[in-house]
């Protein structure tokens, strides 16, 4: 899309440290990392958001992230990496094309997400959401008990 | 898995308030969610690392995690969502089956991961990354530029 960032990256219009690229995929350096080796995965055809991409291509995206994660693990000597995605700029999107983050991480990287834990005020509240949920979800909900 | 409290849930051999099961992936509510509606998609074989799910599998883990967070946002009025998964006890994974985490989030939920940014010393570290991370790295890299 024109005026896309990670569009010109994937068109090489502009540089970027690329470690893989496909008909479908490309991945790269974040020039901002949480930790050094941290890499964004992107679809080449532009998506803002993750929902539209299709189904071979997002899982195709999870697969070179993984395999990206498992390369950080063994070449940087990585405990175990993060994947991420923020859909909506709620959600800390920045880049209005969908990107997966893959992020190294270290036992001692004092890096932490700050997780917080709430709780539901009774099982008839997480019937309550379940219901809600299931009201605008739109794949088929038959196995679900 | 014996032993695995994921798949306890997936045979329903323990109780969970699940959202949606197929013959690949299952999904319901976080009990200490981020923010109410907080869901985990997994997939029905174990897998301790999302690195060895299947391409296949894993884009329909991804389809149906995105098709909930619209679901979260038109159900529950969140402004966006985060996809996040944890691969390995350094990147906070906790349950040794392998599990994307959907958070919904809102502008005003008073939550944000504490993302860092660091910064390589020049382009040169960025090329020696790339080579280092290249050097373990298992799909085709011929495109790669």
């Amino acid at each position: 899309m024109d005026g896309c960032i990670f569009c010109k990256i994937i068109k090489k219009e502009i540089p970027a440290t690329i470690l893989y690229q496909d008909e479908q995929v490309t991945a790269f350096l974040d020039i901002a990392p949480i930790n050094l080796g941290h890499i964004l995965v992107i679809p080449n055809e532009h998506h803002c958001s993750a929902s539209t991409i299709p189904e071979a291509v997002a899982g195709h995206l999870f697969k070179v992230a993984t395999e990206l994660g498992i390369a950080l693990k063994r070449a940087c000597n990585a405990d175990a990496y993060n994947l991420h995605l923020a859909d909506g700029t709620a959600a800390g999107q920045v880049v209005m094309h969908a990107h997966l983050h893959v992020v190294p991480r270290f036992i001692d990287d004092h890096f932490h997400w700050n997780w917080r834990q709430l709780a539901y005020a009774s099982p008839d509240a997480m019937n309550e959401m379940k219901a809600t949920i299931l009201s605008k979800f739109r794949l088929p909900t038959e196995s679900a008990e």
